[in-house]
């Protein structure tokens, strides 16, 4: 446990500004597997009370379905940014760590541990950014910074993120900015923020025809044929050439399934599934639309199953996002790339309330064995939402 | 066993001109269910060597494919004309039947049994009217008359009238033109002379891919699509618009198989079958080499398997069938139909060798239970058969 910056003989003599490394170490430490808690929200929440922060605890649900959650505000004026992340992380899986996942061991200046990457760090990062915003100004921003922390991203997400924004919304708390901590980049620190996601879609298609033999294909109705001329006219041209923020929207048809062994006989029935990754020129709606306008073209009596399992979103890059483009640019040397590619994080549930951006540590590693984040990562995520706050309220 | 035309009362005084009923009745009572002969190219062989026929039995095959065949000629002119037939039976099946199917009951005008109408009581009209020629023409017709029977027809085929054909050709024994006589009416006499057959061929078509993830196509490879590609060209236009005696080919797609369960996954495999029905105007060899080249150009790694079941085959309708034509009209007051429709028969192979016409009895009960055939329907098939004959080489 921690609430201050301490040196550390293993991170090599790099200074620990604000704590960023102490406070993942800790944060490791609580073994938080969704839907476990471990103590990490706690932890957390001790720690952001010693800073100043007005911490509420929200958890939603009952019994098994229990979600530990807090808001953290600290002031009360705008502009009121706002970090978002979870302290739950992914089961450490099948294979063999190197060292104990929850032991948050430094080597050769990488912390290693469940959670480093995703997002334990980057929550780290965040408040020990706050603690240096505020040692610069004297404990009073320029504005209000809170902190909205689920601890069930990882699982159903249902008792999370969108309760605790229910409640914002109701208690007047809905900030001018959001920041999401999750993992942005790829490979290295700077090279992606992320603007927005793709929507999801998936349908199940079935045709029925009238069974028969292939000589006589007049007296059948090929009901494979009939599938083979939706699909067709769902996938003959690109849904859209892409937008401002998105890449081309993509149709990919995943299966089709007609198991009929005998080859002298049309058979009776035809299925197909697919699933539409598609940008902000479409919504769900509209696509399913489109998906049964088109069966019915070809197969009248076809039964079209269609589930949206996510709309497309997108924050247009205007004031919070050119901060927080300029401040990973001048930490880290590198014009991050504004992106809207793959997949889902509980961005697409703030997009509703206010405009929301992430940014945050290499997440190579993250849901594998040996989870990591390099120490130089961790003080350079720091200085980079110091920087970010800085622009915003400073 | 029978070797010359007799009353029976169960005929309601119908004559039994030539022996068509009783030499059926004997066949029947020969149960030759394939690949047993029963007795019944014994009865035939001894029938037609009384009616001054040089029988030659041609067995071919070793034990258990040991097939009964013979071929019978009289006279050593020509025109030569051929009778073709199968002495064996399908199974009597699993329904119950009103009568033993090898007794060969008549009732109330109708011959009860297995092979009556396919194609026992062909053989039987054809015997008849040949005793009718040769009693108008002082025992010598003005060419000569043969006969190729098999006991094989219903099975693989392999030992029967492909054999038979090639001892024919060694021998110089093929005819100038042959009669088959296969219930080709559907359900009066005097519907049709089938002059062809189509063609059928099957493929099975299979693409890999790349697997990978919906949200990023770009990475991955889906088979799926190809496949779609391939399938789309394939059946986009008709194969054609029919022929002088065709209709028009068909291709069929009977299956589709991938068994993706994921619905997020690009999988790795698509699987496709499909059955084409082709007439005169194409090639088995022509259509693999075009769904070859249509696969190849959209998944140039495709595994292309195609299997060419039968070529088409047509006897222009010339002389023989001609005379098979009016002969049928002249007998049943119909003008028959030219076809090509349905499914093989030994045709095919006699195709290769000389024109061959198929006209018999109405097959409507052919592999059913209670086969049967109307008494009047052999009766008027042995005068369409003399009629026939008449007109060939009277
Ligand atoms: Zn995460
Ligand atoms: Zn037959």
């Amino acid at each position: 446990m921690t609430d201050a910056p301490h040196g550390d003989a293993t991170l090599g003599g790099q200074d620990d500004a604000g704590g960023a490394v102490a406070l993942a170490r800790d944060l490791i430490r609580c073994p938080s597997v969704t839907p476990d808690d471990g103590c990490a929200i706690d932890v957390l929440a001790d720690v952001l009370r010693r800073m100043g922060f007005t911490v509420t605890p929200l958890p939603f649900g009952e019994g098994s379905t229990r979600t530990p959650n807090l808001f953290a505000r600290l002031g009360t004026t705008h502009p009121h940014v706002c970090f978002a992340g979870h302290t739950d992380v992914v089961p450490v899986g099948e294979g063999a760590w190197s060292s104990d996942p929850f032991a948050a061991q430094v080597r050769e200046g990488i912390l290693y541990g469940r959670g480093a990457c995703d997002m334990k760090g980057g929550i780290a990062a965040f408040v020990a950014a706050v603690r240096s915003h505020l040692a610069r100004h004297q404990g009073a921003p320029g504005g209000s910074i809170s902190l909205l922390i689920t601890g069930d991203e990882e699982g159903p997400a249902t008792n999370g993120t969108v309760r605790v924004l229910q409640w914002m919304h109701e208690h007047a708390q809905i900030p001018d900015f959001c920041v999401v901590g999750e993992p942005t980049n790829p490979q290295t620190m700077g090279e992606v923020i992320k603007i927005g996601r793709r929507g999801s879609l998936n349908a199940t298609i079935s045709v029925n025809g009238v069974q028969g033999h292939v000589a006589y294909p007049h007296r059948a109705d090929n009901p494979v044929h009939r599938l083979l001329a939706i699909l067709h006219e769902l996938t003959a041209s690109p849904l859209d050439a892409g937008s401002d923020w998105f890449e081309p929207s993509s149709l990919q048809v995943t299966s089709i399934d007609v198991g009929n062994m005998a080859t002298n006989v049309i058979p009776a029935t035809a299925r197909a599934r697919l699933n539409i990754r598609f940008n902000d020129l479409h919504s769900g709606a509209d696509l399913a639309g489109w998906i049964r306008t088109v069966c019915a073209r070809h197969a009248p009596g076809a039964e079209v199953s269609v589930n949206i399992s996510g709309e497309s979103f997108l924050t247009q890059p205007t004031a919070g996002v050119e901060a927080l483009r300029q401040a990973v640019a001048d930490v880290t040397g590198h014009v991050p790339r504004l992106d809207t590619g793959g997949g889902t994080s509980d961005a697409r549930f703030i997009s509703r309330y206010c405009p929301v951006a992430e940014f945050g540590l290499v997440g190579a590693s993250m849901h594998k064995v040996d989870e990591h984040v390099a120490v130089a990562d961790l003080m350079q995520l720091t200085r980079i939402y110091d920087s970010f706050l800085e622009r915003l309220m400073g």
